[in-house]
């Protein structure tokens, strides 16, 4: 029954839930075998709890424990609502270790409790060590399903031990080699095993220079490592240099995801929230950005007091007044776009602080004045044709913005340097902030330019 | 001379230069062969143009390959002008097929030329071919150099097949089925191989529903499979099902990167633009940066008329007047954090649009509501506090911050939405268009409000 299969899971999963509805459960049982255990989850996630269960049961064991990995808190809780003592246990004897691990960490105590005394000592001790690193460090990403050889070790012997010991959840693909006290000595991958002569040594082979993590490094820097290097998996060792772990690249990608939202939510003035949108109450939400907008709120409100102190200026040319909303909004467009693009080329290491922060304010400046060059020029030219206004005040219109925007973009681009600097996250500079900045100190300039250009006709 | 090695990249960076400085030749070849090519191509890129034909030429060869697949485009051109031809066709032929492209693709087409006259007729058939995928295609990003077997390869046969024709480049942890015509039916995984007896058939172990990509496919796609299924290869195929090559995840790691950046700059209203911040010339960045900064500019002067228009009532109770751009800048704030959240929830998936619209509006309207009710007491109690206006201003700016708060929180999760429905990008929905549709919708809130408080006194 081969046929030219073209794997789309939108139509997998389709197809999956009429078998589903017709009750051909042993055709589902062979496509469900057939299909990658993340769309299963989806697949599962979106059934009634009763399905489920059923579809759940007609898994095969690994794959039962891969999907069961990848569901969700609630979802993982209601199935083993729904399934017996001894299928719980199943599921997690062939889990994944650091599946396990982050399985544990989200459900009730009572239930720890129960699932450890059904298992060995070994497990056990192992479970509550683990369970111990803080979230979101190297520890808590790790498993302890690797290749452990020993330098005297010949490639025969390597191969035979991964061929007998490994199963279907061990890494295999790079094996490290241990001395005394389990101290990490270096690596061999497995390319360059099955590539040699059995009667070779793994220590003529292994690779001593092996980057590594610590176990409580923060999962951020962990994710830079595996992006600057390219890696697909990295040893973990505790502050003796002995080994005790390793992270995968699929792991890494869901950290890579959780700190680019961060950022975004960082950079839109949000209290970051690794909860997902859609699972956060509106009372969640509003906590996370109301001390921002507020704090923002009454910063902001320093606008008020510079308006209140040119009030003669402006009710004796009240011309000026209607500019003002378009002249602070292009200095917070101009300064967040210098701000975001410095903010990332810092996230993605391209630019470094301490080296080349006279060379970006100097590029700021340069591209602040030519660009606020041209839209003062048409600033200016459509407040005359279009608003009607004298070329008095079109004049005035038109420095202001050339000021506001030079202003604008060396504001925008030196903050976010100066945050890091001060071990501040750069990413709090963003739009928002730069706009409450930069909105006082237009005014200024609108004002301080309107008294000049006044004085002079 | 085994030392317990934390391998520090900046720590090795200045044990190599400190080598180098002292012209300790053999010692720097040694510390070469044991680091990181990433680690060695920092190093080169920051010295003067002799010291990086000399280090360079220090380097193994297949080291050499890898390090010089990492420069940058000028380092690779100012290298290869200061070697020997015989030294540049080794490192095109040491190179991973895929970096051999990407390079070809950045040389002045007199070089390609040249190396291409003196390569293969093989290579050179292949490299045109490669060369025509368009840019950003999983073509484009795809490699030649995986592992192929038939169907009735023993494992025996497949294991001695990539013992033998595999060198470093080769990726061999997938290894990729074919039958006739190089149509692609399945893979099977080193750890299956190595971990079976050698009679076995290769189509008794293979996998048959294999997740792939189209050559044409945009590369963001490429990235999502990855990141939806943790691969660590892809297989890439042609319009009938051959097998054309495969994509390596560590190219999707910069393929990751360069989508973020894309969606920050989006954000930020700037037009998205591969070359880094540092490479760009100030006219370029102004030439990203002006049409957006011109588009709002001039949209946001829609405010100018709508001022106008309540000039009247401004004139009567000026105190209005000062805290426009508090009000402004807070709906746009609010909108902001509402739009960001949104669009991030839509690149990750976590939204979906079509069934997720109303549920998301109807929290953000919440949100909004709940924010802004305790803002506007905020607020109110500022005004009358500390900016001494009266009673009445109070009540207006509170009961108006309920409302833009309200409203830009709808409207910042609508837009991004409705762009999408409409086919555009839903990152351009970001702060500052988001701000400049907030401010003229805020405004008229103000005087509205303003007008019916002021008819009740």
């Amino acid at each position: 029954m081969r046929q030219d299969i073209n794997y789309d899971f939108e139509e997998r999963i389709e197809l999956l839930a009429s078998l589903l509805s017709e009750k051909k459960f042993i055709e589902l049982a062979d496509l469900l075998s057939r299909t990658n255990p993340i769309d299963v989850e989806e697949f599962i996630s979106n059934l009634s709890d009763e399905d489920s269960v059923i579809v759940f049961r007609l898994l095969k064991k690994d794959d039962a424990a891969e999907v069961f990995a990848e569901l969700d808190h609630d979802q993982k809780q209601k199935l083993l609502s729904g399934i017996t003592d001894l299928e719980v246990d199943n599921i997690f004897k062939d889990l994944n270790f650091d599946d396990m691990i982050d399985t544990l960490e989200e459900m009730p105590a009572s239930f720890v409790k129960k699932v450890l005394k059904r298992s060995d000592s070994e497990t056990r001790k192992l479970v509550n060590e683990f369970l111990n690193f803080p979230e979101d460090s190297a520890g808590s990403l790790m498993t302890t399903e690797y290749v452990e050889l020993k330098e005297n070790f010949t490639v025969g012997k390597a191969l035979d031990l991964i061929k007998e010991t490994s199963d279907n959840r061990t890494v295999i693909y790079t094996c490290y080699v241990t001395g005394a006290g389990k101290k990490l000595l270096g690596f061999v991958s497995l390319r360059t095993l099955v590539t040699s002569n059995r009667d070779v040594l793994v220590k003529d082979l292994m690779y001593e220079d092996v980057i590594s993590v610590g176990t409580h490094d923060d999962q951020e820097d962990v994710a830079k490592q595996f992006g600057r290097y390219g890696f697909t998996s990295l040893p973990v060792v505790d502050s003796e240099r002995r080994m005790v772990g390793i992270i995968t690249v699929d792991d890494i990608f869901d950290v890579m995801e959780e700190e680019t939202t961060e950022d975004f939510q960082k950079m839109a003035a949000t209290t970051p929230d690794e909860a997902e949108y859609l699972d956060s109450s509106v009372w969640q939400l509003a906590k996370n950005r109301l001390p921002w907008l507020l704090f923002l709120m009454v910063s902001g409100s320093f606008t008020s007091t510079i308006l209140k102190n040119y009030q003669n200026l402006i009710q004796s040319m009240i011309a000026l007044n209607i500019f003002v909303p378009m002249l602070t909004d292009s200095g917070g467009n101009a300064g967040s776009q210098a701000s975001t693009l410095v903010i990332r080329g810092m996230a993605t290491g391209e630019i470094d602080t301490s080296k080349d922060w006279l060379v970006v304010i100097f590029k700021e400046l340069r591209v602040g004045l030519l660009s606020g060059f041209i839209m003062g020029i048409v600033a200016c030219a459509k407040c005359v044709l279009f608003d009607k206004v004298n070329f008095e005040v079109g004049l005035i219109v038109g420095v202001t913005i050339l000021v506001i925007i030079t202003i604008a973009k060396i504001v925008g681009s030196m903050l976010p340097m100066l945050a890091k600097k001060l071990n501040f996250d750069p990413a709090i500079m963003a739009s928002p902030l730069i706009t409450t900045i930069v909105d006082s100190i237009g005014l200024i300039c609108y004002f301080e330019v309107a008294n000049i250009i006044m004085s002079i006709y």
